[in-house]
């Protein structure tokens, strides 16, 4: 598998990390991920971790990656799910993902995307759920 | 890795397959999301393909059992983003996935899921968005 599919809900966009982010992997992920925002107009991206349970200095530095380019993007990264486990790792190998927003959990994540975006909560998606999917 | 996460948004679950569903990971799938439909009150499951580029006859199983195990739990589920060839397999295969509704894509596959359970599209998540996260 050479690509980690993006999926699109409303402004977001959401990606959800299932395997081991190899070098080529990673690099599709980045350049995918950026092709998207611009093409869907996405103004925040989530990425799921939930299913991440080791975590090293090459994974953290993707995160980091692509946050930055989302934001020079104008979209804000969220990082949720992560296990407990892996933020111990994280913090004891000295990665602490500077620049990075999390949350526990998708839903809070969302809210956290939309507080960050300034949508209002009661429609988050009216504006074009229906009409400018892919 | 021996799970597939399973995000909660709102009313519903969503699954992403990015990874062959050899035996034990697909009973893993079945049983967790059972477990997470009965303990999250969800009333629809989308189940994400768009990175399954083969498919067999094994899989159209799983999707199926999945699809029947959710509707005795009163869960609707609505498979997306599958490939063109995917489709073509299914068919030429013999195995039109029956009782399982589908979408091109998440968006309009969560329409789908609203319009089948009857929940309003103007405030989608508003009811337990905010405080019913796992």
């Amino acid at each position: 598998m050479d690509k980690i599919p993006i999926l699109r809900m409303g402004n977001f966009l959401l990606v959800t990390i299932q395997v081991d982010l190899y070098d080529r992997l990673a690099l599709n992920l980045e350049a995918d991920l950026v092709q998207m925002v611009s093409k869907t107009n996405a103004r925040g991206v989530l990425i799921d971790i939930s299913a991440v349970s080791i975590v090293d200095s090459f994974m953290g530095r993707i995160i980091g990656n692509i946050a930055s380019m989302s934001k020079i993007m104008d979209a804000e990264t969220v990082v949720v799910g992560m296990q407990p486990a892996v933020a111990i790792t994280l913090i004891e190998l000295g990665l602490p993902l500077k620049g990075v927003h999390t949350a526990l959990n998708v839903e809070r994540g969302m809210d956290l995307l939309k507080s960050m975006i300034g949508t209002t909560e009661e429609e988050p998606e009216e504006e074009d759920d229906d009409y400018l999917t892919e």
